[in-house]
């Protein structure tokens, strides 16, 4: 296939950022997608301060951080992912390998473990005594007030366009805080949690697991966007008819926010949340941060400002009291 | 919603046949679809001799049963799940009760079991000693030659309409044959391993779950019938599309078999493979097992003869040497 010079990396998230902006120089100096993709996740796998996705994710209701991840290749199809695992320290790393598997290529707690560390994957203890800190905190906000604890969903999906016109999407969560042992949701769950096909575009999504999982949204997106819709219109056409048929048949919708992004490196967003930050840069659109929210039908975005970056830094390093 | 004296239950493979004859009686009772679904599915999991399913399941490599399963209501489209889940009787009744949690509906492993049992789920030992022999000959017969072992991974789905128009799927399998601890296949997995929409009608698989998972198969062939395509027109088409998709981009399709049907009880099947049978009966169709193989791209199908059914027979019971 005829290379371009074209490219594009977008992600969910403000904390995808700084990961993103090193991957857009190594898709604009030709790199490959998946490289792309991965080191943008496991930059923020890696770093504390993030408390929904790798070291210092949040713990399930027992305590214990329970870390999903996926990957997909958009030119082969081929999709790794795991789920319910505890203590590897870049679960997006352990799924891309997964992907190269013809069988066995979704694996779940502790058989998933076993096998990432036979194949030399780091393990590292993911629980961090800030995480900890939040979880008791939470714990004293919520259950015993009897309030539900469910909330801090926030999966970092990135989706990389290469030179060489392939695709790749990589997830990667520690999961519905306070959730279950066990519990998994849609990022590790193929056309759910992602989506990539490099012969029309890929997309992601963060949000209400549960709800997202009712719907294949990330596929529905690429579908769209293959049936001729510009990403924009099909990742919000595709998340508001989700969310109108989980308010007719189911009685309520949870957050539904997906990125997604065309072979020609257009990008789009939809949200049904007030302030929804995603990352992106591409060959023609220098690395920024936006917040998007919903007007009507229509998914609006702006970029954030210093006030917002600044507040968002202080928030994340906060003292938890 | 006005009531009609419609109804239909459609179940991949011939093991589904004994089940889906007395669900077929529930329904014409004017019973509810998932009481049918979920009736058929047990029948099949508390049968010893079907070695892909339930008690009697063929185990992993490491010799233990590992249990996948799902259920989702077209009406409200809520989807509980388990996946990896050892020893207990009935997995698709614990992914139905999961279906009515709003959080925490896909649980996977140790969480997922602890969870079962507390809800009063009943715990059984599920390797079987005909299983144990079994997994005895295959490991004999593959890995200790340097064969590969994956073979047999023959869910059952089952498709249920009631007559006030609702629709439900519910499988259950033991998954991939000599699969890795925490393997876990397209079975409970929303959109690949099954979907259902009561507007419209739902799909549900058995095959390679690897490839399944790569092209959100029950879910598109439940958006083509909603499109305007026939049951048997939307299962072809979209298994046919899947396939080639596979062969051009992964370079090979693994075995991919469907049962759809629509709301109004008409059925569609599509299969790559020589000898996918299938169990049927609607108000206007007598409980009936079929034989499906396709030429070029249509699905065709006889009914399963008196020869093949005592064959079957002997096969599923014979002495393991």
């Amino acid at each position: 296939m005829q290379s371009s010079s074209n490219w594009g990396i977008i992600a969910t998230w403000r904390m995808a950022y700084e990961g993103i902006s090193e991957s857009a120089q190594m898709l604009a100096e030709d790199q490959d997608s998946t490289r792309a993709a991965l080191h943008a996740v496991t930059r923020v796998e890696d770093y504390p301060y993030y408390k929904s996705v790798g070291y210092g994710g949040l713990p399930n209701e027992c305590g214990e951080v329970e870390l999903d991840a996926a990957f997909m290749n958009g030119d082969t199809l081929a999709v790794g992912a795991l789920a319910g695992v505890k203590d590897l320290a870049n679960p997006v790393l352990v799924a891309e390998a997964l992907s190269r598997e013809r069988f066995n290529s979704f694996m779940v707690g502790e058989g998933a473990r076993e096998w990432a560390l036979r194949q030399g994957f780091e393990e590292k203890p993911m629980l961090t005594e800030r995480a900890q800190q939040h979880y008791v905190k939470r714990r004293r906000e919520t259950i015993d007030r009897g309030l539900s604890p469910y909330a801090g969903h926030d999966t970092v999906g990135v989706i990389a366009l290469d030179q060489q016109r392939k695709m790749s999407v990589a997830t990667s969560t520690s999961g519905l805080f306070m959730k279950r042992p066990g519990r998994v949701g849609d990022s590790p769950v193929s056309g759910s949690g992602f989506y990539a096909d490099s012969h029309i575009g890929a997309a992601t999504a963060t949000g209400l697991g549960e709800d997202l999982m009712k719907g294949c949204i990330s596929y529905e997106i690429v579908r769209r966007m293959g049936d001729g819709l510009s990403a924009q219109q099909a990742a919000d056409s595709a998340v508001w008819d989700l969310e109108q048929r989980l308010l007719e048949r189911y009685g309520r919708a949870g957050d539904l926010s997906l990125v997604c992004m065309n072979n020609r490196g257009e990008f789009g967003v939809a949200t049904n949340i007030d302030n929804f930050s995603f990352s992106v840069a591409t060959a023609t659109h220098p690395s920024t941060i936006y917040l998007a929210w919903r007007e009507g039908k229509r998914t609006h975005y702006r970029e954030a400002d210093q006030e917002w970056l600044d507040a968002y830094q202080d928030r994340i390093t906060a003292v938890v009291s």
